[in-house]
């Protein structure tokens, strides 16, 4: 539980993370400042940033890169293993089941849904669709806390709801549309032609 | 061209334009207050993202919801159709390119690249696949300025040169590793197992 960390600190640690991971294996020490001048970000705000993690910077010395990398995994994976469950197995959903990045972050996706008869029961890299009317019961039985949403605009906030009602604490959202959820669920939304218009105008 | 707009303002931009959509069609104005209820975000900030558009809201009306959708649309599809490419045509990708949303911020993915033999001449969603090494060509025919990166992250960084010298000016980078541009060049990074990470450690 991270509720001390501002949202867009929270942000940065995966891009910290990869940082670190991209560099050489002999690269021992990293300065706040080696770091700033690579992302391309202040030094103050990578250093109070890291701050958060249990790293400790060393004085001229800098981080550990080691330790830096297990003190930032350790914040973002705090409980450990984590199961998840994404809903709506047509082909962005198969492409996130199919992804295997999440066990880096202590995440595992450990079931599908759909509501279309030809997916159900069917294997995606390993997992498993069942019927949208097993979710209550499967997402109780795997106590999975977090959820993707993968299926189409005008279906989301009902299956968002179906996955609040089961126990689901956070949602990452790739429907185009916004989903209203009570205050103790947190919810994300990747909208991906959206991102693409924000890139578009900024040129 | 919106320099003038901040990042954070012009991300929110595709979320207000979401819920203005969503509304039922008898919805003739609504208000900043009425936005920002909705969202859940305060009203002077609304009204400070909105007046970059070219919506003028009207005291005691507000805004009038189809001129403001226009408004919205206006700036960021800010000059029309826009031609973009993919590289990568795995799961992700083709996920990517049998999505239909991009055409609603006057964005069209026209063709994909890969290196896969096996996946090069085919069709993917009515797109088709050309073999990386007819990119700079291909790219230079569609003046394309846009690009989705979705290949495994040890190539992000060699097919992100290849397109910004073909003359690409903004990238979404699926690949979860950091891509350095030059400063002409925009680049909006979406790593959906970071994403999922992020809301694992707020819950």
């Amino acid at each position: 539980m991270n509720k001390d960390i501002p949202v867009i600190s929270l942000q940065r640690l995966p891009v910290y993370l990869n940082y670190l991971k991209s560099l050489p294996s002999d690269a021992e020490y990293v300065s706040s400042g080696g770091i700033a001048a690579a992302l391309g970000m202040g030094e103050v705000l990578v250093r109070k940033d890291l701050a958060y993690t249990s790293a400790i910077g060393r004085p001229r010395v800098g981080y550990d890169r080691q330790e830096l990398i297990a003190a930032i995994e350790e914040y973002l994976c705090c409980d450990g293993e984590r199961s998840a469950v994404l809903v709506g197995a047509g082909a962005l959903g198969r492409a996130i089941l199919s992804y295997g990045g999440f066990k880096n972050y202590g995440i595992e996706i450990k079931a599908a849904f759909d509501s279309d008869p030809d997916k159900i029961s069917r294997e995606i890299a390993g997992k498993r669709v069942y019927g949208i009317s097993d979710a209550a019961k499967k997402i109780k039985e795997l106590a999975a806390e977090l959820a993707v949403i993968c299926v189409p605009a005008q279906f989301a906030q009902s299956v968002a709801d179906l996955l609040i009602s089961c126990g689901v604490k956070a949602i990452l959202n790739f429907a185009p549309v916004l989903i209203s959820a009570p205050e103790n669920v947190v919810v994300r939304h990747i909208d991906v032609a959206a991102n693409l218009a924000i890139l578009s105008s900024m040129i």
